[in-house]
């Protein structure tokens, strides 16, 4: 499905992001991670097979948690909650985890450290079926 | 599980807090919650039946998401994640929200409104099993 701009827009504030997959005994695992939309996918890289590459490997389906910057009517804070199902491709990771490290680091910030730059790295991308959270990304049910 | 002294300083700071909890498919349920400490369980209150509610009926599994205010040695921001096992009770919940609300809205705030404030409401009571993300509640493997 498509991202909607209001998420987007969430995600160019740079956001922590609380990743949720699924342990192999079905119990939840949350990792916090950076966060970048590529065409209609969430995109997050690592260098290194990571539990939370195994459990997507093992069961797709995952949750991805962020506040936005605005408040709701009732005066309490937006979010957006990203339900939908995962997979880790290889490669990459050098270029986004550098675009991001100046995201949400600082413009001048070179990461990741050399003796890691010559690694393909992984890049888990999320595939969005459904927006929950406080925002007009999960309008309230009639 | 004692809860470290760490972990409280973070849980004073009013951290939003991601809460997983595991619908009856086994899917992740993410909501953004306030929370605080008694005793030695992380409570959350709501003033009515939520998905979260029936979730952990269902499956008591859960983990609890918030950053800490402070950086790590490499530079990165910390976290706790709460991993245990949730029950919920009745009653008790509009002084919570108070509390709270002052906490994490403002000093004079009045919360929730006074329509609500006769209902008995219901807390989440999380009892921890594990400690995980980034900081001193979670040492390094060896």
């Amino acid at each position: 499905m498509r991202i909607p701009d209001a998420v987007r827009t969430v995600v160019d504030t740079a956001p922590f992001a609380h990743l949720t997959t699924l342990n192999a005994d079905g119990g939840p695992q949350i990792t916090v991670v950076w966060v970048d939309i590529e065409g209609d996918e969430f995109v997050i890289g690592h260098m290194g097979e990571r539990r939370k590459t195994r459990n997507v490997r093992h069961d797709p389906r995952v949750a991805l948690s962020m506040l936005a910057t605005t408040m709701s009517p009732m005066g309490l804070r937006e979010y957006v909650v990203v339900y939908g199902r995962a997979r880790v491709t290889e490669g990459g990771a050098v270029p986004l985890l550098q675009k991001l490290a100046r995201r949400y680091l600082g413009p001048n910030v070179d990461f990741p450290p050399p003796q890691f730059r010559e690694q393909p790295g992984f890049i888990t991308r999320i595939t969005p079926e459904r927006f929950g959270g406080v925002g007009v990304w999960n309008p309230p049910k009639r």
